[in-house]
């Protein structure tokens, strides 16, 4: 498995967690190094520097986030039901993250875009490229959604986009209130951005 | 008008600028001193300390986009419409931003919010009541619109909050893809939230 070890692993979990609870900028190597237990010798033998540190962190949280939404959005459930599946889990997730930090730390994706993407290059192209394919996984939904005629869009990736920016200004309500009560309303919306009639039909074959 | 003065500006003026382009924890007193042109002593002399220095830019941006949010959302325009104009008008603020800066840096109280709100009490207290207000005075123009017929929702607070919602979401995509066009969905997408009949409808009265 090359250069993987149970220090790399230990730095990388480290550092999500920190980065969740305190953003990127304000951690230095030596403090990822600390929660870890590994020696800072460690850090530089894993990675050049605490950008490609961040880099890591993100692929291999967005390889564990694809796999939930790869499941949600693939299953053989109805179109729309798979979308509220995925607003669901995205709710319990962050209960779960609110129970064990205290409070609720939002979407690593969504802060790292606000706090690093128009100074980082590389971090903003990562980003872009997990955006992109979150879009594109909820354009496959709303695709077959107006193919089997249940929504009204013109444009099923622009409609895409619209409820993941709702998903993410939602969680940015969550994390500003440490409440979960913003992500109920993300179903409704989803419905209405997608012209879906009355939110109760969509809801029956639930 | 008691401690103002030229060189209080100055680092408030800074300060914004800095924290717009690189967010919070990034930044020194001393570099923001530096930037201002003004002697270090001077900062500790109007702030008690960066957290302070935040708050006021936070208040101080808020006054000047209150403004401008009260000019067009209390305007004699049809309410649909001034929501129209809410848009417009910031897609053309963020067109600006992204001339003098050369990237854009989105919503100053949204990367403030994900950056800073699960960290500094006095920071989240303050984002809340930014964003109640923001909320607030998009809920009094749907509210009206629900009066006059025009939209169709059960909440008009919870449809602010996803109006408010799909904008900072959008600000985000426009700062992640540094580019102006996430912003030409809010329109289109405000309608849809408020199950406006077609959008054709409504921008027929513009």
């Amino acid at each position: 498995m090359g250069r993987t070890s149970d220090a790399r692993e230990k730095i990388i979990t480290a550092a999500q967690s920190l980065i969740e609870l305190r953003g990127y900028s304000a951690l230095g190597v030596a403090e990822i190094c600390k929660s870890a237990g590994v020696p800072k010798g460690s850090f530089y033998y894993f990675f050049e520097s605490k950008e490609a540190l961040a880099l890591t962190v993100l692929d291999e949280h967005w390889a564990d986030e694809r796999r939930d939404w790869s499941r949600i959005l693939d299953s053989d459930a109805e179109p729309l039901q798979r979308l509220r599946q995925l607003f669901e889990e995205n709710e319990a997730a962050q209960r779960d993250g609110q129970k064990t930090c205290g409070t609720i730390s939002g979407c690593l994706f969504g802060n790292l875009t606000l706090e690093l993407s128009n100074q980082t290059e590389s971090i903003r192209r990562r980003l872009q490229e997990i955006f992109d394919a979150q879009v594109g996984m909820v354009e496959a939904v709303v695709a077959e959604a107006l193919r089997r005629g249940e929504v009204d869009v013109a444009d099923p990736r622009e409609a895409a986009q619209g409820i993941v920016a709702q998903l993410e200004g939602q969680v940015l309500f969550a994390k500003l209130y440490n409440s979960l009560s913003p992500l109920g309303a993300l179903w409704a919306n989803c419905l209405a951005l997608l012209r879906v009639r009355a939110p109760q039909e969509a809801a029956v074959g639930a």
